[in-house]
This record gives C-alpha cells, sequence and structure tokens, in this order.
C-alpha cells in the first residue's frame, strides 16, 4: 500500500515527511497535477461493475486500488505545465485525476471538500464555537450600522479579512490590523468586514493538529507595539516553545477536526492575561516547518506516521467521508 | 421558517418553483448572490458561544437561523454585480455568504460540498457501479496504448468530455461522438479522454429525482442515423412519456443519491433493447422544465414541496451533513 502525495516539486515541508516515510520503508509516489497530462499520466477502467485504475509519474505505476493515503500539500493546478495549457485542459485534468481519487478507499490528509469547507472563515468560528472553543466577539457585516454598533460594544477591535490570502499571484496576505471605534464605517456597505474584539494577548498559540496528535508551540508576546498584532509580519523576538495542550482545549480541538472531517489542521490562538486561549481560525493546509524548526517537535514525523498507518480507514467507502456503500 | 432561494433574476424554472411555494403559504427569499454587497446585504454576529445572522433582500430581513431550506439554483458570482467588482470581493463576498449559509441548519437543495463533488464524472460512474446500476464499460486515460486495447474490446464506441461542459462563456456543451475503433489513439496523451461502449439504444430516459421521489420520462429514438447520439444536439423527433421506474433502477438511484449526500439530481440513462437502462449521468443541478412541459410530471411541485417542508432535517448539526455536535 502506497502513499501518494500530492504537490510541487520544490516543497522543503514534503521533503521532511518524505525522509520519515523513506525510513520506514513505506512506498511513497509524489506528483504534482500540473504535469498532468505529460510527467504524470493515468488510466482508469469501468468494466463489469468494478473500476481499475492506475496513476504513473517518475517512471512508476501505482494502482489507485494500492492507495493507502493521499497528502494533499501544495498540488499545482492539474495540466499547468502541459505542452498546451488551457483552462479546458485543467477542468478535464482535474475531474480525471481527483474523479479517480475520490473512488479510492484512500484516507486522505485532507480530503478536497473538507479542504474546501474549512477554509470558510465564518463557518470556523461557528464550528469553534460549537466545540466550546472561546471566540473572541466577532461581527462579519455589510451594516454600517451594525458596525457601529458593534464597535461601541467592543471598542478595541481589529479588522481582518474574512477570506484570509489576497488572491493575487503570488497571494498577498492581508494584515489585522487596529481600527478605532470612531472609525467612519460607511465603507463597509461596500464590502463584507470582519471586526473582532482585539485580544490583549501574552503570547500567540500554534496548534498543529495530525490526527489525534496534538503539538502546541508557545510565542511570548510583549504588546508593547499593540499596533503590532499579527503573528506574520511582527519581527520575531521570541523563539516557539512547547507547550502543554489545557484539556478542554484539547476536548474542543479534537471536536472540531471530528467535525470538520479533517485529519490536518493549525490551530492559531491567542493567549491572554488570564491563561484563556482564544480561537483566531484554523488553517488546513498550514505550515508547520517553521515551529518543528523552534521546538524540536516531531509534527513531520507524526504527519509521516498517520500517512503510513495501514490500511484504509474504512474499506468500504466511496465518497471519502465515512458512508457506507453495498 | 423561510425558503432562501439562491438563483439569477431571470430564472424560469424557479419561477415555476416560487409559484408553488407562494400558493403553500410558505415564505420566501430569493436573491442573487452577484448582488451581495449592493441590493442584497448581510451581517452576523458571534458572541458569547452563539451566532445570529441575518439577510436582507429587496427590503426584506431575514433570520439565518429562521431558514427551514436552501435551494442553490443558478446563483451568481458573490459581488458580480458590485460597483467596483474584483476576484477579491468576489473571494470576501462569497466566503462572508456561504460561510454564514454553512453553518445554519438549514436543508440545502443541494449543499455546494456535494455538488462540487457529484459534478467529478469518473466518481459518479464509480459510486453508480456500487450502486448497483448498470455502468456502460469506460475508460478514462492518457496512455494511448489503453485507448487502443479499449477499442480493441469495445470497438463500438463514444469518446465524450471527463468534465462536461467546457468552461467557455457562455459555456459550450460538447456533444458525445461516435469514434472509429482504428482511430489514432495517440492523441490521448496529451488530454485525458473519455471513450464509452456506444449504448444500442431505443430511448432516453431521463429520471428526476427530488428527496424520496422519482419521476422519471422516456424519449424513444429510432438509431437510425447512429452519428445523432446525443440528445441534447439530436432534432426532437418524440416528445418525452411519463414512464415507470423499474424496481432495481429505483433502489440504486436512491443509495447513489443517500451516498452522494444530494436532495436532487437529474439522471440521464440510455434504454438498450433488452430493457436494460445504462447509467450515463448524474446532474446535479439538471434543468427539468422541459420534461415537466412534456409530461406533465410535478416536479416543480416536488421541488417546492422538498423546500417547504417544516423545520431543518436534523437541527443540531453544524457542517450540512449530519455530524452532531454538542
Amino acid at each position: 500500500m502506497t502513499v501518494l502525495i500530492l504537490t510541487s516539486e520544490e516543497d522543503v515541508t514534503a521533503d521532511m515527511v518524505v525522509v520519515h516515510l523513506n525510513a520506514s520503508g513505506v512506498p511513497v509516489v509524489r506528483l504534482d497535477p500540473a504535469d498532468l497530462p505529460g510527467g504524470v499520466a493515468l488510466s482508469g477502467e469501468y468494466v463489469h461493475g468494478a473500476f481499475r485504475g492506475h496513476l504513473s509519474a517518475a517512471g512508476r505505476l501505482v494502482s489507485i486500488g494500492g492507495l493507502r493515503s493521499i497528502w494533499v500539500r501544495r498540488p499545482g493546478a492539474a495540466a499547468a505545465r502541459a505542452a498546451a495549457p488551457s483552462d479546458w485542459l485543467t477542468e478535464e485534468a482535474s475531474q480525471a485525476l481527483y474523479g479517480m481519487l475520490r473512488g479510492s478507499a484512500a484516507r486522505w490528509m485532507n480530503h478536497p471538500d473538507a479542504a474546501r469547507r474549512a477554509r470558510h472563515k465564518p463557518w470556523q468560528l461557528h464550528l469553534a464555537q460549537r466545540c466550546g472553543l472561546p471566540v473572541p466577539a466577532t461581527l462579519i457585516t455589510t451594516f454600517p450600522q451594525a458596525a457601529r454598533a458593534f464597535a461601541e460594544r467592543y471598542p478595541d477591535l481589529v479588522v481582518k479579512p474574512v477570506s484570509g490570502t489576497h488572491p493575487q499571484d503570488p497571494p498577498l496576505a492581508v494584515p489585522t490590523s487596529r481600527v478605532d471605534p470612531d472609525t467612519d464605517f460607511s465603507a463597509v456597505a461596500h464590502g463584507p468586514t470582519l471586526l473582532q474584539r482585539r485580544v490583549a494577548k501574552r503570547a500567540d498559540i500554534r496548534l498543529t493538529a495530525v490526527g489525534d496528535r496534538m503539538l502546541a508551540a508557545r510565542k511570548a508576546t510583549d504588546d508593547a507595539d499593540p499596533r503590532e498584532i499579527d503573528v506574520r509580519f511582527a519581527p520575531s523576538t521570541a523563539p516557539w516553545q512547547p507547550v502543554e495542550v489545557p484539556t478542554c482545549v484539547a476536548a474542543g480541538v479534537q471536536a472540531y477536526l471530528r467535525d470538520a472531517e479533517l485529519a490536518y489542521g493549525a490551530f492559531d490562538f491567542a493567549e491572554e492575561a488570564d491563561g484563556t486561549w482564544w480561537f483566531l481560525e484554523c488553517n488546513q493546509s498550514g505550515q508547520f516547518g517553521f515551529v518543528e524548526v523552534d521546538t524540536g517537535q516531531p509534527i513531520a514525523l507524526s504527519v509521516a506516521e498517520w500517512l503510513a498507518a495501514p490500511g484504509p480507514e474504512r474499506p468500504s467507502r466511496v465518497n471519502g467521508r465515512g458512508s457506507v456503500t453495498r
């Protein structure tokens, strides 16, 4: 049974995991959908009520029925490197590849449907609430009056994008910024705006969840310049250090992963002075290399072990989400 | 409890359903995400562990918690008609709208995740096989040698797109075409190709499934010009007529809908001389107006009744797919 890794050629994070998989002797096929058709080829046959499919990459042939797990790391768009690329060819190649893989019994990290759903920030906030994780008071609105009323109740505010990364090429991360409560909120009518009570944090928490395993890291912040609130843009003053996961957070995170049907998630929390971990977001494809480098936590190894676990989770499922078929 | 219909302004099919909903007195809000922000506004607040959200359209305000069902008919892209449209605004507005709706307890026709998955033809074929529906022998491949071998086994072949509609504007339906078994298949290496045994059909079958209800229609074909095999492009000679659904097909279709998590599906079958209904595809957003006009079958009424059914299916689910949360 083979591990399939879908990612671009240059991916140091994938390299870290492949080292562990190779050490354990588990067969690995790594390919970029951008190379289909071309360096990657596929064939699937539906005859006499059964499916038989194969993928070929770098001279290796693997049976789709022989996949134990599929890691969707950072795949390129299908057919992006084809001799004559086009939107149509990308669509055809994508549907052929993922359509076949979706019929396999392999375990996914993460399943494309779960991954897509998990990117919706409003849905994340709702799910975190339901799972008992503390969520800072948040408003997403196109009503200026609602924004004004919220700013009166929570005058110490930040604004951040609803959807995360700005879809330019290369993608532009939009920093979280503070906003004055007496701001003119009339522009809110021109685009949904996410306002959130600012957490006066004493540390940032990155919790990386891999299956049932949770590895949390903490980076102290001095909150000296309260304008620098986005850890991605602040100059690094302290290293990430391993930290225990409070029991109630662990239960919430496990519930979140189960309901979100995610095998991997990178959770960001803000730790307040009273010790509360406030849920900010869960990135289903979050990087983990920088945490592993600082903390020495075995995240790549955990990913490798999850991918290498024997056999499909539910041998008879067809839709990758546990629905048992005849 | 309100029915929410997401569709464009001009949508005769939606009009047909709204007539029935209005007659039954069920509140309906119809909007096009293209009008968000602008004619459509939204606001959602996550405070003290609870979510409260609202949508506003055409001067009506509806609570997201008060939605009984959501019909995703033919919605425009979010923010497409904004004063200053952009990819970024579309992404923000789409995530805000669907992110909030995904957290609602409403029943979906169809849920966006199920809809997206259901478009994958290879997955459709695999699921149909598993559900016991007869599937004509099919090959999807980029291996010329595999195509040649398949053509030797099944010399009476058709070729069709893997992904359905060509993504130009307006979309171009690519007809299914016959292909000679001695074709030069080397071009298969340049794009995944779907080859299928041609069914010598005596009729086309369109089975429209709405929840548990199945309404099938049959249109006789004379197979006189075997080059005209795509009903969408053949001149109409016979009307659609209602037909009974064979018991084994009914069981397969119900299993398909259940596993695909679809509330609506338009199934296309080819009826062979021996009476077998061969599964060709299931279009989760297939039109039904033309069948209703020909047959008088109450499809719009069935859709309206499904949408109007009281309350959410599973009040406590959060992800729209039956996962129960605390």
